[in-house]
């Protein structure tokens, strides 16, 4: 599965029986190695036959259904707060499942709800005593007697979920009427694990053409609650959380492990559940820990009897990734050969391209194969224009490319849907060409990157490298996804840091700029660990004597202190939330544009943000503000000591915004001089130098014709035209 | 000086020597009664006899300069926090009075700073122990050790006044050079208030024609301490706090009384000291009540001198007017005749008008007779338009004169600058004779009210009624200063609630609809005290059973909750403050437009706020959204049991938003069918109906033409056309 030239190699495509004329055809046209099959399809023996590797998917825990429905108690199951109920009286009947959607859940009322519920006032956050409450399970609810009128009561309960929620989706979406509903089994129970691994052996038996193993993922689906009303779909969903994965089997093993059991509310959590966008807490964190080890184990098993059969075995870092965390240091021990990454952002490109401890990283590509899109909009439809969407899905991916190698590339979905559409055969091919000339620039030897180490300091750090759960669409209110967006492509090296990494080793060595951006509370700036002033003692002792520091949105934000910003003195700005209004704001000069940061915009013209944090002040005389909106700097610089800091009020997905980043690392560094090394004059185009091979390779980031000149390391400049989506490699 | 008919009478002008005729021939166009000296002027035997009365004004506190000079131990001071610093090793050195003005302050070494002075890590919000500083009082310096690197460390200390800031201000504002600069003397030592009586009684022997003595006000002005820097003039300044109150002498009697001795950081609180923004904590407000006291003791001392001189006593509502508490019970054992209030907005008018335990309520209108207005414009000068100005001020008050009685109006300043303004002169005998006949309706019988009670709930309650300290230019992003004044004229009976009423006394009686408004953890909105959960208790079994409820910003809203808004469940929204991005948000349906609330606004034209609370939230399937922006809901209806909850994402200033607010009491009152009683058709119109005299008043809120159609309370209509800022008064 090697790389083979410009023309094929490194690319896996979906096939699909009944069309294997076709598959072949595109096989050939964008010079696929491999053929995959896809939910719902299988490879008939002519695409077995054809003499491409064979990847064959899997999702373990959804595969044995029969088993599943034998052993209804041994279907995974999660903690749920019911939704809360205000008392009218002093009595309340709650309704457990009341909301969320009977297809997916069940209440567990066969452990003791006794033992492993708990009811809240949440109106105080008290819990009600057991004396207090009682379940009916024949009606699903749970009655509170001695209630506080208008107080709002609340029950975390055990469910058993009936549906796996990828199945339960493709189902629901495609319309697959009375085909039967998938569940997911718990593979903690010994007897779970039995059967899965008979499955497997069995499967293994019965593939003998299959090379690679593609698991889908492991165990534990990320957080998916469904609701019942149409208003309220989805209650809850994260891309990150483990809330999904308990149930009283893993926590009685925990509690023998640890010494202590989790109750209900460690999960629920006032119906925050654990998401990945608030700090972690110890509970969960040793929750995590426990699962991540149950994954790895179990895992190991899994792969164990793949490699055995002579396979390989890749994972898939989606869906039920929860306990997998390639960016754990123990994910080598399940002994994966690959993972696959499906991309719709940069950030995601390196996400997949800095795993460590496989062999081969490949990226999904967008779009897939299906008549529309994940917002509904036609692709392989009339109407649809899949070619100019694979262009752009390139385009935006391609910048991380330059600067880090990924092995493979694939699509998924049905090969049928593209027989209308020849102009998408045609960007594929070229896009297949474009990688291919990539990745053998990145085999001869690394590109340049710019003498400003960044790292990207939150409350998670290296586990949740360049991810802040989810693709950038689904929260785009949470700057650091932007932040990191900008980053995957600009020539710099960038590591991810938590705060915990800061208190227990301080900043370490080859780190140039700290960044730290996101809403105050979020694990993205950090949360309620600001209150540790060892933390504001490393930084900002680090930015005096050396460091810069860039900040966005709420930088160690956190109530209960001084500063709304932590960092306040070292950022040179602060927050004004409304305890200080009587506080007067220090005036500041017009921002005049005469900035390094500032170069390529004009005063006025500064790049627009996603959305403004605002009430921003400059709180001394050195802060210099470069752009400002409603009398509330956007952008701002401050000394501190030997080293600079900058403040940006939030982020931008566009070119500009891209580029002010970039000055700002270089600037906050204090390498100003470098900065154009290596740079295109022209924000709607990037490159990247190979010394080893001495090719500069220049990109169009956007769908017009560009003209550009590249600085080159001597001063030497190149000027460059760029069709629209258009690369050049130039050999120097 | 009683009224006396639609050309003359209640009309206070300020008198000027040297231009003694020009003085009469405006008190003859104007119908002045009254002649009232000013800051800076004298009047002149030939206007002291011309048989209007005389109000002469007197500051005490800084009329004994002379005193003060001799006593400089005795001139009033106030804590202050220095500058934080931040510590670059172990040893830190800060400034105590870097940044603040040293012509308003000097440090008090003369009381020993180890007994009354703090110094605080402010990064941990530690008190650095006693040992660790010293102070340096030839410097004007305080040093600590063993400090923590990076921490900022500041010291809360006494400073003395040098300079009282009214005078001040005038004197800066008006180049007044080396004319004196006052001091304000502290009153409560015995030996002050022998030389303040003193000073009195000679002025009143001195003073034989003065028929009023005007106090501006008692003894301790507002909060104001200036900045030594252009860019930062002013650090801190608020209309209601009682900062500048505090010295040692004081502080020990108010241990001797109450057994405890208020901290230097009760009144610094980390810099933000005791704003009248953010709730007021337990020490705080005895201290107000013990400052209160005093004043009211004293005060009454000064006042029975000016009785027994057979003058009439009136107390300025302004500036040094903290102690006095017009709104407290114990306001009218001062024994004031009369008050008088400078109005810049309408609710400055009820403010004044809702004063008891006076006889006489008079209204200082704008513009005042200086050369420019208070942000530097132009009012009596070259480019000015000062009758423009006035008709502009009129029309903003004259809303609040149709629902409540006020006695008297006057101006200040200098008559010799209206000269070269005919048309100014003209403007303000109109305006006079529209006063005096809206007096006279009043004193017939009251205005018609709907039956809508209004009670608006902050954490102040009655004491801070019709006021959120300060004009409403100061601190436009305070929503509640935007929603009194539309209340100021509008048909409703008003009064102010505290949260504590509520806990004490539950919801009154009389009260049909409470309103809530403010940024979260205002005193407005209400802080922390929303954590007892006895308001929900007490508003949620009210709403259900009765009233109705309308949240403007973040009502109720309080950290460490399950909800952002305590009141959640019944107002139907609640913000998303970051923390439960992962729980997805109910789809509500597009707003139509189609309701009683919205009638007078297209569904995508809704009023404009001033500023967007945002990230509010639909909680249940009864949530109706009327209005939205960028998904999120601007204004929506809820009802709660028998009752009906209303939420504004914030508020406006025009007469869409005062129409708004007028339909959303009507509505959540269950009171719809009379809304259209004694309402004008034409939004940028009111109407007062005045039963007992049959007199219906008609104005016009803006600066054009207007036809607008009244319903009269049988259903009639009656169609009135209206000049611009136009009154009609009809006789039914």
């Amino acid at each position: 599965m090697g790389s083979s030239g410009i023309d094929s190699g490194d690319f896996t495509l979906p096939g699909e029986a009944g069309y294997e004329g076709l598959t072949l055809r595109l096989a050939e046209a964008w010079g696929a190695d491999t053929i995959r099959d896809s939910d719902g399809t299988a490879l008939s023996p002519e695409l077995l036959a054809s003499g491409k590797s064979i990847y064959s998917t899997i999702c373990l825990v959804r595969s044995i259904n029969a088993w599943a429905r034998a052993n209804p108690d041994k279907v995974q199951q999660n903690y749920l707060m019911s939704f809360p109920v205000d008392a009218a009286s002093t009595e309340v009947e709650i309704g457990l499942l009341e909301g969320y959607s009977k297809d997916q859940f069940k209440v567990n009322f066969d452990d003791d709800p006794r033992e492993w519920w708990q009811v809240f006032d949440r109106t105080t956050g008290e819990e009600v005593p057991a004396s207090d409450w009682s379940f009916d399970a024949a009606r699903g609810v749970v009655r509170v007697r001695n209630a506080r009128r208008r107080h709002s009561y609340a029950v975390d309960f055990l469910a058993y979920r009936l549906w796996e929620e990828i199945s339960m989706y493709n189902h629901v979406t495609n319309n697959w009427g009375d085909r039967e509903r998938l569940m997911a089994v718990e593979p903690a129970y010994p007897e779970t694990q039995a059967a899965l691994l008979e499955y497997l052996q069995r499967w293994l038996d019965e593939h003998p053409a299959t090379s690679v193993v593609r698991f889908t993922s492991l165990f534990y689906n990320f957080a998916w609650f469904w609701g019942d009303d149409p208003a309220l779909r989805f209650v809850y969903s994260d891309w990150g959380s483990y809330d999904m994965a308990a149930n009283p089997y893993l926590l009685r093993r925990f509690e023998a492990e640890r010494g202590y059991r989790p109750r209900a509310e460690d999960f629920v959590n006032t119906g925050r559940y654990n998401s990945t966008h608030n700090p972690p807490g110890r509970v969960y964190r040793e929750w995590m820990d426990f699962v991540h080890r149950f994954v790895v184990e179990f895992g190991r098993k899994c792969v164990d009897l793949v490699h055995r059969a002579g396979k390989k075995a890749y994972v898939f870092y989606d869906d039920h990734w929860i306990g997998v965390e390639p960016y754990s240091p123990r994910f080598a021990e399940i002994g994966f050969d690959g993972v696959i990454k499906c991309v719709f952002n940069a950030f995601e490109v390196r996400l997949c391209a800095g795993v460590s401890g496989v062999a081969t990283r490949e990226i999904r590509l967008h779009p897939y194969l299906f008549p529309t899109g994940l917002k509904g909009e036609p692709t392989f439809a009339p109407g649809g224009d899949p070619g100019r969407d694979a262009r752009n899905y390139w385009m935006v991916a391609r910048r991380a490319l330059l600067r880090a190698k990924v092995d493979r590339i694939g699509l998924g979905g049905y090969p049928h849907l593209v027989e209308p559409f020849p102009d998408f055969v045609d960007a594929i091919a070229d896009i297949a060409r474009e990688f291919r000339a990539l990745k053998a620039l990145h085999a001869a030897g690394a590109p340049y990157v710019a003498p400003c180490r960044v790292a990207v300091l939150t409350a998670w750090g290296r586990l949740r490298s360049w991810t802040c759960s989810g693709h950038l669409h689904e929260h785009p209110e949470v700057e650091l996804t932007r932040v990191i967006e900008a980053l995957a492509g600009l020539p710099f090296d960038v590591r991810f840091l938590s705060l915990d990494d800061l208190l227990s080793g301080g900043i370490p060595d080859g780190v140039d700029v700290i960044v730290n951006a996101g809403r105050a509370g979020s694990a993205w700036s950090g949360g309620s660990e600001w209150n540790d002033p060892r933390l504001v003692e490393v930084i900002g002792d680090w930015v005096a004597e050396v460091g810069g520091l860039i900040g966005a949105g709420e930088p160690s934000a956190c109530a209960g202190g001084a500063t709304w910003f932590r960092l306040a003195s070292i950022l040179g700005v602060d927050r004004e939330t409304g305890s200080t209004i009587c506080r007067s704001k220090r005036r500041y000069a017009e921002p005049s544009g005469r900035h390094f940061i500032a170069a390529d915009f004009a005063a006025h013209d500064a790049p627009a943000f996603y959305r403004e944090t605002g009430d921003i002040f400059a709180i001394d005389s050195r802060t210099e503000v470069l752009a400002e909106a409603a009398g509330s700097p956007r952008i701002a610089v401050h000394p501190y000591g030997a080293g600079r800091a900058v403040y940006l009020s939030g982020f931008g997905s566009d070119a500009a915004c891209r580029r002010l980043l970039h000055r700002a690392v270089h600037w906050a560094a204090g390498e100003e001089a470098s900065f154009s090394d290596w740079t295109c004059s022209n924000i709607e185009t990037e490159c990247a130098y190979f010394p080893a091979s001495r090719s500069l390779v220049v990109i169009n980031d956007g769908d017009s014709p560009a003209l550009t000149t590249v600085t080159c390391a001597g001063g030497q400049r190149r000027e460059i035209e760029l069709a629209p989506y258009g690369i050049e490699i130039l050999r120097l």
